[in-house]
C-alpha cells in the first residue's frame, strides 16, 4: 500500500502559484476584498483554460469566488458551439457564474484591434453586472514577448514597448484587469491542461498568417531563437518590465510637475516656457502630451509633440501650431493650448 | 552648348547635408571651434568612405580642418595593405593628416567587444596627438537598428536599447565622438561612393556568421522586413531615439536627487531609506546604481539592484547583501554601501 499522494504536475503547480501570488497582490493593493468574485476571461484555449482551472482551485482558498466570462466574437462559423463548450468546461471546473456574452465586432482599427475592443467592452459589462472587481486574462510570457516585438518593429515608442502590465486599474468605472501568467511560458499552460485532462480548443485564427501577431509568432520568433540562441522571449519580457518601470517614473514626474507648470484659463490650458525649458526633452514632451490629453482628450503623435516643443527650444516667432481640434500658440513666456483651429493669416 | 552644372547625386547630397548639420551642431554645442581638426575614423568600407568624402568637402566650408585615422586591427592577413589603401584614398580626398595606427586587439569580452575597445583607444590616442576635439564615426541607421535589436534580444535593458547617440562628449579627457549618418541608410552611403567613383573595401568579417551582428543583419532583418513590411530599421532607430531621451531624463533626475539622498562617510556612502521609498522603482534603482558606481566603480546588474531595493521596499531584518567588492547593509533608516565583503555570521 502506498500512502503517498500523487505528485502534483509541475506545470499545474506553476500556474497555481502564479494565480495565488497574483490574487494576494490584488488583495494587498485593495483591488479585491473577502467574498469578491474573480472572473476568468475564457476562450477555451490552453492559456485561459489553465488559468480557469488554477483560479477555481486558488480563489476559494483566499475566501474569493471564481467565475468565468466567455466572449463569443461571432466571427467564425461555429463560434457559438465553441463558446458553449468553453462554458461547460468552466462549469465542470467549479466556476460559477459562467456567463457567455455574444458581441458584435466592428471594423475600426483593423480586425485584431476591433476584436480586442469588443472583447474588453464585453468583459467590463459582464464584470459590472456580476459585481466582479477583477477579471483575469490568460496572457503568457510569449504573448508579452510578441507584444514587445510588434511595438518595437512598428517604432511606436516606449509605451507600446513596455508591453502589458500584470495588473491594470481602470481609469473609468470598470473592473481591474489581471494577468497572472505573464511570467509563464505558453508550453507550461499547455502542459498544465494536459496534466489535468483538459482538452483546449485551438483557435484556427492563431494559425492565420493574415494576422501580424501570428507571423511574429510563427515566422519571427523561431528565427530569432535560432540566430540568437534561446531565451529571446524571456529577454523581451524582461525588457518590457524595465521599460514599464521607466515609463511609470517619467509619468509620475510629469504629473507632479504639471501642477506647477500648468495654468487653466478661459482660453484653455497654458504651460510655462521656462518650466518646460528647464526639463529634459522626455519630460517636456510628456508635459505637453499630458496637458493636451487632460484638457482636450486628444493624444498627440511624437511629431506633433516635437513641433510644439520647438515653441520652447527653437523659438523664432513662429505662428500657432494646428493640432487635431487644438491650437498651440506661444504667448509671452507661456505656450497656450486652445480648442479649435488657428485663424488663417493670424 | 549646355551651361547647366552636372546635377549632384542625391546620395552624395544627403551625406554632405548630414555632415554639415552635424558639424554645425558640434560647433553650437562648443565641441568645435574655428580652425579645429575633425578626424574621420576610416575603415575603407562604404560607410566611412562616404563620410570621409563628405567631411573633406564640408569641413573647409566651416573653417575646419579634416583628417582621418585608419585603425589597423591586424586581425586578418593583409590588414596592413587594407589600411594603406584606405589611407591613400583619404589623402586623395584631400584629408590631412591621415594617420594609420596599428593596434593589438585583446580577447576580453569576445572578439567584437575587444576590437571595439582597441579601436576606441586608438582613436582617442590619435585624436590627442593631433589635437582633434571630434572624431566622426560612420555608423548608419542600419547599424543603429541592429544595435537596438541586439540589445533587445539580449534583454539587456533600456540602456543598450537606446542605441548609439549622435554626439557623445567624453567623461574623461579625450575627443567627442560624432555619428553624423545615424539618419541615413547603408544603401545611401554605398550609392554616394559609387556616384563619386570611390571603390569601398568590403570587410569579409561583415559576412562572417560567427558574429552575432552579422547574423542579425543577414538573417534577421530580411525576415523582419518580409513579415512586417518595410520600414523596420527606421522604426527601430526611432524607438532608440525615444528611449535615449527617456533614459537621459531619468538619469538627470537621479543625479539631481542623489545630492539630497546620499551621504558620504568614512564607512562608505549611504542613501536615505525614506528618500528611496518615496521615488518610483525606476528612480530608486538608478539611485542605487549611481551610488555604487560613483563610489566604487562597480556596475550592478538588475538582479543585484533589485535585491538592494528590497532593503527598502521589503524590509524584514534581512542581513547585508554581498555585491562585487561592495556590501549593502540597512542601518536604521539608511542603506549603507561599504567596500569589502560582509563578515560571515554577521
Amino acid at each position: 500500500m502506498n500512502s503517498e499522494r500523487p505528485r502534483l504536475d509541475p506545470a499545474v503547480a506553476a500556474v497555481r502559484l502564479a494565480v495565488r501570488t497574483h490574487l494576494t497582490r490584488a488583495r494587498d493593493e485593495g483591488v479585491l476584498a473577502d467574498g469578491n468574485l474573480v472572473l476568468v476571461a475564457l476562450s477555451g484555449g490552453a492559456d485561459s483554460l489553465a488559468l480557469a482551472a488554477a483560479t477555481a482551485f486558488e480563489a476559494p482558498k483566499q475566501g474569493l469566488l471564481a467565475g468565468a466570462v466567455v466572449v463569443d466574437h461571432a466571427l467564425q462559423a461555429g463560434s457559438e458551439a465553441v463558446a458553449e463548450r468553453a462554458s461547460r468546461k468552466a462549469a465542470a471546473l467549479g466556476l460559477a457564474p459562467v456567463v457567455v456574452d455574444q458581441v458584435a465586432v466592428g471594423t475600426a482599427g483593423g480586425p485584431e484591434a476591433a476584436a480586442r475592443e469588443a472583447r474588453h467592452a464585453s468583459i467590463a459589462r459582464v464584470a459590472a453586472s456580476e459585481w466582479s472587481p477583477l477579471v483575469l486574462l490568460g496572457h503568457t510570457l510569449d504573448d508579452q514577448a510578441e507584444t514587445v516585438l510588434l511595438g518595437l518593429l512598428r517604432g511606436s515608442g516606449p509605451d507600446s514597448l513596455s508591453g502589458m502590465a500584470p495588473l491594470v486599474r481602470p481609469d473609468r468605472p470598470g473592473p481591474s484587469l489581471g494577468r497572472p501568467m505573464l511570467g509563464l511560458r505558453r508550453a507550461t499552460t499547455r502542459q498544465a491542461c494536459a496534466a489535468a485532462g483538459l482538452v483546449p480548443w485551438d483557435d484556427p485564427q492563431n494559425e492565420d498568417p493574415a494576422f501580424t501577431r501570428v507571423r511574429v509568432r510563427s515566422a519571427l520568433m523561431p528565427v530569432l531563437e535560432r540566430e540568437l540562441g534561446t531565451g529571446v522571449p524571456e529577454a523581451l519580457a524582461r525588457t518590457a518590465d524595465q521599460l514599464r518601470e521607466d515609463a511609470a517614473a517619467l509619468d509620475h514626474f510629469a504629473e507632479e510637475m504639471a501642477e506647477d507648470l500648468a495654468e487653466h484659463s478661459e482660453a484653455g490650458i497654458s504651460l510655462s516656457v521656462p518650466g518646460l525649458a528647464a526639463n529634459p526633452p522626455a519630460l517636456r514632451q510628456r508635459l505637453v502630451r499630458l496637458a493636451v490629453e487632460g484638457e482636450f482628450g486628444v493624444t498627440l503623435s511624437r511629431t506633433q509633440t516635437l513641433e510644439v516643443c520647438r515653441l520652447v527650444t527653437d523659438w523664432h516667432g513662429q505662428g500657432p501650431i494646428t493640432l487635431p481640434g487644438v491650437t498651440a500658440t506661444r504667448v509671452g513666456d507661456r505656450v497656450l493650448f486652445a480648442a479649435g483651429q488657428a485663424q488663417p493669416g493670424r
